[in-house]
């Protein structure tokens, strides 16, 4: 028996460190799609941003966010701090083979280590939600203080309060691997900072005209959707928590089909959505309907049929076309479409639970929905409030004509590229 | 023993959902390629067209294309027609537990989901081939009108004939993992439309001249052919079917080594044939080298030697160098060369089988790669022809001069880039 | 208990194969990196020696390399040459099974063949290192004549030193993954070819300035960063070699841990030191912080704790913003911080392994250390000196000022994009 136990514990292990691999990876796709999505004044710095929002979130989460987040007790609000785990340490071999055969998935079934890289990974695909909101006229620095309030304490505290076990857990809230916990916490937070910061010079006229920006690199922008897409299936794929035996690989086999599905659902929905409003193929909704479906499956991709998977991605698909445009007349101004990416249509992914999996209620969804809300805008609004009242949030106005690349990072991301058309933009 | 069969269930599944994770990346792979290749005003359509080919690629086989291909029964020409995959369902837990294991690998040994999965994005990819082929000039409505088709029939009946169980596969016809039923049905389809198509405005001059027209942006292409070389580890080295014991496993890392032996000496070759007969390094010829072992080696991975790998390879970057150069003399205008890779190097790859496998003759190999020919070329020949006596199939002049991106998308992929010398491209 | 060993041998190849994937991955991560960070002019060339230089590594270590590095005998500092690997074979299953289940990990505990494909893929890694630094100015065929002598034979001769189990492995050198059989070899080969070849036209001043020549592309590079990461859980996590039971599949989960650790401590410190010179948020230091950390925590990713392990990324990233600055006070042009990243920060991550690891001496790793700079420094610099006598290694004034992408490759990386910015530079 204990060498069928070895076994298992390897392959769970395994299977942990491949999915967070995939799920690391998606820090580049949210790089590529921001970059892409951007002028190309303002490339470098969200280049930046967005390698450093990850290696702070790594940073942060093994020094605090990790131990609140997955703490040896607390309340089911608040946890009890346990900062030890940047001292390293796992299972003990001996103990974990002692442990019951029967009861094994119950115990330390797979490494602690690799179960931190599985977390780890998810923090920073939160905090990358944040970074595109705010493009283009945030001052890096306040940025990455945020970040580091966000990874190391807001972000942890509410998914203690979910997958730690805490108490919208214990209500059955279900949120399979974050549409709620990461996504709509993502876009909380970002909503929280977009609102404090205003919106970009000339994207609002004085009559209440919309001006497109449009973004400086379209195959960087599909790229990213394509790594991210990629990722997802380690996302949703990892969520299972188990690999190791028939029922268990037939589940995260079906996520996988999910997950796929759902996106599937979302560019055709988004595409035919925007033919249906501006007569073309819109590549960039096309790409946001993709990422709606991924955040619409999100919250339950284990339950659904195939087909039910692709009509949640279609709703998704169609929900975030009019999303970013209401947004828009709302002139809540976000390049990427970020918020109602990640925030409306994750809601949506919460709400859709219910429909596939009869262990989920619409109460304890909305009750998860708003929690989520409520806590990680209300607390990030409180920290960029702080930073806003100290430092600054936004950069001059001179700066964001010129571009942020020059100001805070001090090189341009194309110094031989922009031609004249680049100019005034 | 229970515990055994659960372990090797949950390996092989998951080494089916990472093989198909890693296939699901070549979508990326080709829209790199294929947008690093055509000029800059027709890349935001061409991106666009790679995106939505893959959704439709999925919720076709979903549909339809699965249930064809591998169908409960059929006479070998045609399958009895089963649409329930999209229900969902799996292998019965208790049941695969039952099953003998000395028979074990001729049963239900992983999940059927991680077998659509895999097979899902199979489609996706012949699809793919087809894009590039006709880039620059097609409509990309009618061009999804046309996947629709593709990935839902066409692509799967020549599927279910090889791998479905078919007459071609009870002929002796071998075909690893796709030279001919990914590869050269991608290029079947392909030639099909560009010959209704007609090439592009200005590539052949009234005298005979043939006008190079450069891709807009190599690192994307380049980035496009790695990822597709990674992506076909999956590809082939998940096309073994089985990695649960050591003489599968080491099957399995055969085809990694060759495949990967396969790329390199197509790159080798193409980049000193071009030499030759250019005298420069030229890049693009290189990649398509590259892509072009990797056809080669696909439809037998497992039975040559390293050496003879490469020399598989190798021919096959000679050979690309060539069809490329007399596709142009024929005035078939592909403007990134997916014909001469996946079509006349897939047929390579058939024929090459029996130098290495016992089990293949040529006559069962020439049966087979005409069959799938014909099939493809005729069936795609006839849907082509439909739509463009129906809606079309070929942009305006005007529409083609300013570039696709426009017309179909209403957005650029580039609006801040092209300078002066972009003009009048 | 043989079907726990088909079981242990199928998991084993599958994580190199697996691994070794991710490794691979790494060569279009340098080749993006190394894109990004050229000029315009001279990006072609450079995609061009990325994918061929692979292509050479995986074929001159078949031919030869492997059979040197892991070879059957050898009295430690000479291998007995070993040619056969070309011709294929793995371990015989029955022969395997065999095998006393006890001391099975001293046995062919994994496919000969998966073993093969994660070594080879590290040969083009250190190869990789080369490119970046003679970049803009060598002459193409001349790189990859050096590349066939680095890969076929300088490499695998202290390769076999360390890892084949030579006089360095008897000397109690320890180097877990490669910061000195891969870092440091590709970092001191570069050394050689860029002293002999000299510095980029207008790099260095006649009054000592030191003229800034920005890359052209810093999403390719942001991207080759992101892939080199993510490929580096391949490249750290692989080397472990055995992942089937509890306390190996523990020590897998750590170095993936510890390595992200590092990078993410990289990141931060160069962010921060750059910050602290330059007043801004250096894109290209913080990228070469990244790879910092990621190759100093290379020799001993396994023994720190999480905070031990970004301590040791943190000190790298400051090492590496001073070592770039060094480097060129010594006029010394590296174009991309190659022999900063991988040479500088590779001593000191071989030099950091007794910090943390017991088993080592600093009197090993010095040791260590010269054996390896001094072969390859001395070996490079001998084959550099012949092909400069013979071809030559540096393009002309006029091509080097046209760009190499016209005189190598004839034809131009973005032929659309280069405005009126981009002349003169």
């Amino acid at each position: 028996m204990e060498d069928i136990l070895n076994l298992r514990y390897a392959l769970d292990t395994f299977y942990f460190l491949v999915s967070g691999a995939l799920v690391m990876w998606m820090a580049a796709g949210f790089a590529m799609l921001e970059a892409g999505l951007v002028r190309a004044k303002n490339t470098a710095e969200i280049l930046t941003k967005n390698v450093a929002l990850y290696a702070i979130a790594c940073i942060m989460y093994m020094l605090m966010g990790y131990g609140i987040m997955y703490p040896e007790g607390g309340n089911g609000v608040i946890p009890s701090f346990d900062f030890s785990f940047m001292l390293g340490g796992d299972n003990d071999p001996a103990a974990v083979l002692k442990q019951d055969a029967a009861g094994w998935y119950d115990g330390d079934y797979y490494s602690g280590m690799s179960d931190f890289f599985f977390q780890v990974v998810f923090v920073a695909t939160a905090m990358s939600i944040v970074s595109g909101a705010v493009a283009e006229r945030m001052k890096l620095w306040s940025f990455l203080m945020f970040a580091v309030v966000m990874t190391g304490f807001i972000y942890p505290m509410q998914g203690y309060w979910k997958w730690g076990g805490g108490f919208l857990d214990g209500l059955g809230f279900q949120d399979f691997a974050g549409s709620g916990v990461v996504h709509l916490a993502g876009a909380s937070a970002a909503l929280a900072g977009v609102l404090l910061l205003g919106a970009r010079k000339g994207k609002y006229g004085p009559d209440g005209q919309i001006r497109a920006i449009p973004g400086a690199n379209m195959p960087m922008a599909t790229l990213g959707t394509f790594i991210l897409w990629m990722g997802w299936f380690g996302f949703n794929g990892g969520s299972e928590l188990i690999l190791s035996n028939v029922g268990e690989a037939n589940s995260v086999a079906a996520v996988f089909v999910n997950t796929n599905a759902a996106a599937a659902g979302g560019v055709v929905a988004a595409l035919l959505t925007a033919r249906a409003i501006f007569g073309k193929a819109d590549l960039t909704m096309t790409l946001n309907g993709a990422l709606a479906g991924l955040v619409a499956i999100t919250a339950e991709p284990l339950a659904p049929s195939p087909i039910w998977a692709t009509a949640v991605g279609i709703i998704g698909g169609v929900l975030v076309v009019f999303a970013i445009l209401s947004l828009d007349k709302l002139k809540i101004d976000d390049p990427v479409g970020a918020i109602s990416v990640h925030g409306v249509v994750g809601m949506w992914g919460l709400l859709a639970v219910p429909f596939s999996n009869a262990d989920a209620t619409f109460g304890a969804q909305l009750t998860g929905l708003l929690v989520i809300f409520g806590w990680v805008f209300a607390a990030s609004f409180l920290v960029w409030m702080i930073i806003k009242a100290t430092v600054g949030i936004r950069v001059s106005e001179q700066e964001e004509y010129e571009g942020v690349d020059i100001s805070e990072c001090g090189l341009e991301a194309y110094p031989e590229f922009v031609g004249s058309r680049g100019s005034g933009l």
